[in-house]
């Protein structure tokens, strides 16, 4: 079972690390080992607590009945207004013989960081999400669904691009797309019209579409806790020269990163051979071929980065920018997602997904890239 | 300007608390601040750096745009992989002369924290969240509206429950009468028939509607960055004695408290006179009247709180249960929410928002509170 398989890996690298315990807190690592997303990933209501031979989670009251039926592999201890984190900790810690405690410390709170410490004086920070970049065939195909539902979402939504529809109103048609299906969008939607394009994270508003505009939508979806992720920009009737260019630019560049590393994997085989991580593709050389055609063909170099491994979150490891020291290699899934941002004229981007398998790269969304006059 | 005269405020309570500066990294907090909400809670994109006379948001390049237009009563500082936030940190820390930074220790991850201290020795805890918890006559507008439209999709949703049809199409259909209008569900709806609303927060899903189930509806409203909450439970076909008799103590055990709340603050007038805060309602004691109401007619405790307040946050300062130590004052906003749960056999919970104000409590939500059997 697979939840099991995740969890005897994890506890092996809690012995390797020479850890009694770790304490996870990210509601995307306890989703990863429960299949459970009921929790809210705000609210602080849930911990694991894991030790290399035993597993132990920690939430309220309001959550007992669904753990008892849907996480039965770990034992239940509940927090409460009595019987707080602290208190939980302590138990644990002495009923365990905790000495030596991972954390989370890029998702433990420095208020939680704080009362662990006074129960478990040595406390170590665990990478436990690094650990979910590389996917296994089961989670390539269920990120895979997702983007063949995005797919299927972006041809959908070409029917509705009208003049004079809103921003809000096109992510209402888009996002009612994927709902009406029974899926949920994997992120809120982002639709830009004309000069808003040219923010890459542009908060969709009432801006009305008028000929000539840019409209850039970027979305993705949700496929049993895991994520799509997509991006496409047309031009609404006619197009002018410096759009077009702007487009093919950006479209030459995600192409010129996919040669590369069609390449490199082609040629040299799978980065991990009998055991061995061997470092082939290092993802601050991808965001340097991108960053350098946008350049060298005269426009402003990305404002972002080129883009992020995909999996329970949206953005999760890999990343791929100009100061990531991580390598890319088999099973990873990620966006290739360059850009052309320039303020009051628009911009453009195109952002597909990829995994890296034995046989080279894979492109996993699969929606038209030509140029279209809409 | 609201939002001049809140960072004001702050920036008062900054010099009061004996502090060179405070960095707000809580998105709910920067929502307050700047009325942009287009800032992801997951993703640690954004922080506030503010002093008694200057304040600047550091942010990536991805929002430059966003934060001129529309945040320009803050100085920009642009965080990038080149120039990161400790060294973003350093360079404020230096030029300002910071020696004591209050940071949100309930908000900020253990990482951050390390870099702070590596900059600025003396760290602080600063609770700005809870000054969140008394509300204007403006904000006080905006939940009203909220759950003006939180009661007719209430209204709508009747409409909509036949038998056979689905935990998740039944949330389809609710949230999406909310979004055709343009708004947002505030939380992911909560849809429980039969036993599975037992379960306080059940995950909906594919239960389809029977005969004499229990049908729990928990779902919220988003109007201008401010939530609504509120929850009903009804009877498909003809109820039970039991599910009747479960239904009345809920809704009683929600008038006690009401009526004791109506009591005090009537009886003694606004808790803040002439700048002293007054105690004048325990959250605890309303938390224990409503339970207690519940033990004494022979059904179990609630296993959760009895209420929390909202704001921009669904569940923010005051919390009403029975370890709190907070006081309920004039202008606070929260819910009021017993239950009772029964495995196998369902749940009942009954929750309305209400605010405090002069004249005592008024209820926001305006639903009906009538046992259904629809």
């Amino acid at each position: 079972m697979v939840l099991r398989e995740r969890l005897k890996k994890l506890q092996q690298e809690i012995s390797l690390q020479k850890l009694d315990a770790v304490l996870i807190s990210k509601v995307a690592n306890i989703i990863y080992l429960t299949n459970y997303a009921g929790f809210s990933t705000e609210e602080r209501e849930v911990f694991l607590f894991i030790t290399p031979k035993s597993q132990f989670i920690l939430t309220d009251g309001r959550y007992t009945g669904a753990v008892k039926k849907l996480i039965p592999h770990f034992e239940l201890v509940e927090i409460s207004g009595k019987r707080k984190l602290k208190e939980v900790l302590r138990n644990l810690a002495q009923k365990l013989k905790i000495n030596k405690l991972g954390i989370e410390e890029n998702d433990l709170r420095v208020n939680e960081f704080k009362l662990a410490k006074k129960v478990i004086k040595n406390l170590k920070d665990f990478k436990f999400h690094e650990h979910r970049a590389v996917k296994t065939p089961e989670e390539i195909k269920l990120i895979e669904k997702a983007c063949e539902i995005g797919d299927k979402t972006f041809e959908f939504i070409l029917t509705k691009i009208k003049s004079g529809i809103s921003e809000k109103e096109l992510r209402y048609f888009l996002e009612n797309f994927i709902r009406e299906q029974g899926f949920e969008p994997s992120f809120k939607t982002i639709v830009a019209f004309g000069e808003n394009s040219a923010v890459p994270h542009h908060l969709t508003g009432d801006r009305k579409l008028q000929f000539g505009d840019f409209v850039l939508l970027d979305f993705g979806v949700k496929f049993k806790n895991y994520c799509s992720d997509m991006t496409r920009t047309l031009v609404f009737g006619q197009s002018s020269e410096k759009q077009k260019q702007a487009y093919e630019v950006v479209k030459q560049s995600q192409q010129k990163v996919v040669e590369c590393l069609q390449k490199k994997f082609k040629s040299r085989g799978s980065p991990i051979k009998s055991g061995m991580t061997q470092v082939v593709v290092r993802a601050a050389d991808l965001d340097k071929i991108a960053r350098n055609h946008i350049l060298k063909s005269g426009f402003p170099s990305i404002p972002h980065s080129l883009g992020h491994g995909i999996g329970i979150e949206v953005h999760e490891h890999p990343y791929l920018s100009s100061n990531s020291k991580e390598a890319l290699k088999e099973g990873m899934v990620f966006s290739i997602e360059p850009g052309i941002y320039i303020p009051d004229f628009g911009g453009v981007r195109i952002e597909d997904l990829f995994v890296i398998e034995k046989e080279g790269v894979r492109q996993l969304t699969q929606s038209n890239k030509e140029f279209i006059e809409l």
